[in-house]
């Protein structure tokens, strides 16, 4: 153990290698990787930071003492609801769990009434002591405190989130995933791209009932098995009415080749906007703008993670217990600077 | 007394009134006005809000039983370093104090080391078991927090703030005050622009040392007492050349009519931006942007000093005592939203 934060990555995608990259000492000097859980068919494998991967300790809780955080970078869908209250209850925990209508109590496909992410790692970490930061990362996360921000500051303002205003668009794994599930596609990539009105339109201060296609556009570069004109046309169909993730957007389908896909769409880009306009006092407008735009998108949620784990880390320090959002954290938390520094420099 | 948050507003300058604007129950129905306090002449007058202007309190200390949080709107040069520790040894506080550089401990132009605003403010709360909410605002308030945020986000990014971005540019009152006190010179505004190159530079990840001139150059409107070619020759040589204020920045001096100033230039439009680019990971660029654009810059201060009233009240009910700034609040105190209404409609 060092006198550092110590860290271990739980679950190794793009996420979790965003994570590792954050950790290196030329970008976050205060934190040490202690080890990386993955998990190789049924098996837990703690494996060391580095080419030697040494196997570390033959059972999580033999690492519970090695480490000050747990960096779960688990999917949504399936890691995070089936092993989120599992590290809960046994390490201070960040996740960047993004349903974001699974994050509140809710209903789910039965019927039956669910206590939502936010309170079951809240009853598991509070239990055992520990700190849980929840859904960190961009959307849900700094978005979400821009969008409280912003909300307090202008009273009665009204609010957009878009993505995907750059050129590329932004890459979406989950639709990208989508398509290579369709029979005959090889490889595909999905780049979302904002719609330029509704931007406008709110920066007007003009708020109306959006549905998912006035937002966003949706654009696919498709590599096939067996590139025809007939293939083509059944593919691209099949995408164009897929449910949820193609039919209710415009869709655009283009056809690559492998070489081009690999050359051309490769990188992970995304980017996005919240836009607030509203009035104060006496009727005068008023305007807060948040923009990101990230070359990797994974490294991007990586960072921001790594400086949840500083706050977690410091809350857990403090006797803080139970769960926390990005809302419910001081933004000096997140800093390696000190009190005197941020007072000097950054106010 | 009522079961919202009762405050008091201390100084009705344009903040002041920004604040009592900010205060009525459309915009912030869990806060009510209690007081407004003003100083004439040496005495303290206490009036209740509304036409009836009723002396409520006939000393300072008869107030305290009746609010739960003091907007101080009094100004950085004289007022805060006089009153403050007054203040927030009676009552929790929240002031705009916007001389960056007296915030933490700084050496006063006799050479003597001094504790600055936030230690002073620290000092007089503890003792006293108040919450004094320091250097709230936008520059220093949430533009300190989005530094603060971006920083730890993107290790290493190096950042830009700047101010007048819009086309008419920002109303700085301490500029136009200055040019009201060159002899002949009737009234003035005085508007700050920003620069496009430094703005263009950082985009590119170019950092270079930025004087005052790089970054921003000033536009004055002036009324003469008396307009004359040599009066004008004179007042704008007088402008030009102030230390501090003109001489080192690019100055451009328009002399205006009395009817023009007040039909063209009685609002109070201010903007800002900051800017921060960086890499993530293994070199993939990454930025983030915060822009703001108010119509009028004493009521957003107002706005966000109401704000900062309900998160000071909060903390003062947790117990906590002392100073704060921004960066010290979690979000979610801020907002007038409660925690599950938080959860489903902001994450």
């Amino acid at each position: 153990m060092s006198d550092k934060i110590n860290i271990a990555i739980v679950g190794y995608g793009n996420v979790g290698r965003g994570v590792h990259q954050a950790l290196s000492p030329d970008r976050n000097p205060d934190m040490s990787l202690a080890g990386i859980v993955t998990r190789r068919n049924t098996s837990l494998l703690i494996l060391e930071d580095g080419d030697a991967r040494r196997l570390v300790c033959n059972s999580i809780d033999g690492l519970a003492e090695k480490i000050d955080v747990a960096i779960l970078c688990g999917g949504s869908k399936e890691d995070l609801p089936a092993q989120g209250t599992f590290y809960a209850s046994r390490f201070n925990t960040i996740d960047s769990f993004d349903t974001h209508n699974h994050i509140p109590p809710y209903k789910d496909e039965k019927g039956n009434q669910r206590l939502g992410h936010f309170a079951e790692m809240d009853l598991a970490a509070r239990a055992t002591n520990h700190v849980s930061v929840i859904s960190a990362g961009w959307d849900p996360g700094t978005f979400s405190v821009e969008r409280v921000l912003a909300n307090a500051f202008i009273p009665g303002s009204i609010n957009l989130a878009t993505y995907g205003l750059s050129e590329t668009g932004g890459l979406s794994m989950g639709h990208s995933d989508a398509i290579r599930t369709i029979p005959g596609v090889k490889d595909a990539r999905q780049y979302t791209h904002a719609k330029p009105e509704p931007i406008e339109e709110i920066r007007k201060g003009n708020s109306k009932k959006l549905f998912s296609r006035d937002k966003m556009w949706r654009e696919c570069f498709v590599v096939l098995e067996t590139d025809t004109p007939e293939e083509r046309t059944r593919v691209s169909e099949a995408i164009k009415t897929m449910p949820d993730y193609f039919k209710p957007y415009d869709t655009q389908v283009k056809f690559v080749s492998e070489e081009e896909l690999r050359k051309n769409h490769s990188a992970m880009p995304h980017d996005g906007l919240v836009l607030t306009v509203g009035k104060t006092g006496s009727g005068n407008r008023a305007m807060i703008e948040y923009r990101n735009k990230w070359k990797s998108n994974p490294e991007a949620t990586g960072s921001i993670l790594v400086a949840c784990a500083r706050a977690c880390y410091r809350l857990s320090k403090e006797g803080r217990t139970g769960a926390f959002t990005m809302l419910d954290i001081p933004p000096s938390h997140y800093s390696p600077h000190s009190r005197a520094e941020l007072l000097k420099d950054f106010m």
